[in-house]
């Protein structure tokens, strides 16, 4: 790839027209630097004349960083995942963070994308629950890259992690169906794969299993391979296929209750929520959609995001020190199929 | 923000030891620079053992451009422009080069996010239907950094397009509604608002009008002033309040077919397709869910992405000219909802 044009008004050339040497040119651009008033008065008089920007990239070279930032996530076709790399790419460029996006859904291209993101000095890395193995965290860590995870379950040196607080979510979505006056719960979702998944199955279980004096309600687990609406319908078809029936169910993701709401209704012929209560976690739009009508525990992807820019704004102050791991608060929004 | 730490091997550092000049280093790592064979393999041997990384900006501040590309986009949690946000990284990617993703959607960003676009040096620009008004391709524009756009109709000297071909594909639409004999037919989508709208409400149109010694057909349109659920929700609540029904619907968008299929089904108590056949436009995944089964319009996402990021890269290296237009085929998904 070849340049034929040279767009860029350069140092040098601000220089030769303010009759000053190329440094005193970087030295007018660079605060609190030693520069004569008046020497630094032509400089940008010059400038201002060219049209000449600071060449940030120049800067951060001096700088030895950048204020770049990788941002490795995968599913964008996921509704959740999508909102979250918009709230992450907001958070980023409030703080001055530029998002440099990295598809970990082309694994041909990670350890490709990680040189690259490397080469350019990046300031820090967030990855997110659906992005590549933690081997990969593991590289960046050993350049002193910061990384910050989201929805991940870590405990590498100086990678901090922020989660939805899965579990009070999933302690709500179990009161919310108890409510209902279910008593043969199931839990659907990626509870062998993934650590949302694993913890919000642990917490409903442990949720149910805390009810002293009540009547004791059974809880059946269909271990799904992803959090999609495929394995959603895959769970109906297997659960709903033999007695006794449950009459409330919790998934670990609103896709995942889509699916099993349209299969329990379509084939099965059951009535959501009068046969059975459904509630979901996430809160994408569909969950909105008059189809589904969805009950659901909210995550606050936009406190996910500003809470991750902060611990890795943190860490690129002061790199060292054990990982740190923070909650965001979530929110149960009730609609029609449950509740 | 300040690093105290700065865990990067310096050019000057593997300088002192393969006891060379700084710029030697720099020639030994510039193919084609003057340098002495045992000169650069001095250079070589000291950088490998001290894991010295070519740095690309400094690279690229020697070249006057990076290759940074920025991609400027909105409406993340539309499943259409995730799908396109992924592919147009997966293209990037490919091609040596990195998406730097600024989001449109935060207004008050636009501006702060092209001023640092802009001092990274971009190589260039790719703008998807959903992002802000074409001034601020202008603006990059004039700063001679490439501009493509995906979607959009816009004839500014020197920044391409490529669309989908939505007259071949509102034609498909018109014909698979008129063989399942349909004839009061009706187009809902943003056609005063959005290219796309525009030019597949025109070309549905046409195509209803183009059929000599058939009968005739009729057309109602009704103008969202988005392409999302919502709207399509409240079209069907417009449309289908009065008499006479139509019996066959375009939607410009799948979402808003998604929203005209719930509302038609739940408030108005019409069977989808058997009294209202309808017809979407992307082919997101809830097409494809059990609940909706929506025959749609196809489009081609990857190749959308890939001529973008092939017009950019030829726009690179020559600038001049006047705006080229390229179309993508669209291709029919017949589900459930009509044919």
């Amino acid at each position: 790839m070849t340049q034929k044009h040279n767009p860029w008004v350069t140092a040098s050339e601000v220089a030769r027209r303010a009759g000053v040497s190329r440094s005193a040119v970087s030295r007018a651009f660079t605060p609190g630097a030693s520069i004569a008033p008046e020497t630094r008065e032509r400089v940008l008089k010059a400038a201002n004349a060219m049209g000449y920007q600071v060449n940030m990239i120049a800067r951060e070279m001096i700088q030895q960083r950048s204020s770049l930032v990788g941002v490795v996530t995968a599913g964008f076709e996921n509704p959740f995942r999508a909102r979250l790399l918009a709230d992450i790419s907001i958070a980023l460029t409030r703080n001055n963070l530029s998002p440099l996006v990295m598809n970990a859904e082309d694994p041909a291209q990670i350890k490709h994308s990680m040189e690259m993101l490397l080469s350019y000095r990046i300031a820090g890395v967030i990855m997110t629950s659906a992005s590549p193995p933690l081997d990969l965290a593991r590289q960046y860590l050993k350049f002193k890259v910061p990384v910050a995870m989201i929805n991940r379950a870590a405990d590498l040196d100086a990678a901090d992690v922020v989660v939805s607080d899965n579990a009070t979510g999933a302690a709500i979505a179990a009161r919310m169906l108890l409510e209902t006056g279910a008593s043969r719960l199931a839990f659907i979702g990626p509870s062998k794969t993934s650590h949302s998944g694993k913890s919000r199955r642990d917490a409903f279980v442990r949720a149910l299993k805390a009810r002293p004096g009540k009547r004791s309600a059974t809880v059946t687990t269909i271990v799904t391979p992803a959090d999609d609406y495929a394995s959603g319908a895959n769970a109906a078809h297997e659960l709903l296929a033999k007695a006794p029936l449950p009459d409330g169910v919790f998934c670990s993701s609103d896709l995942l209750a889509l699916g099993f709401i349209d299969v329990a209704r379509q084939h099965f012929k059951l009535k959501v929520p009068e046969n059975i209560a459904v509630v979901g976690f996430d809160d994408i739009p569909a969950a909105g959609y008059e189809n589904y009508a969805l009950s659901t525990i909210r995550q606050d992807t936009e406190r996910l995001a500003s809470v991750a820019v902060e611990m890795l704004m943190e860490r690129m102050s002061s790199f060292r020190g054990a990982s740190r791991v923070r909650a965001v608060p979530v929110s149960s929004v009730v609609r029609r199929t449950c509740g």
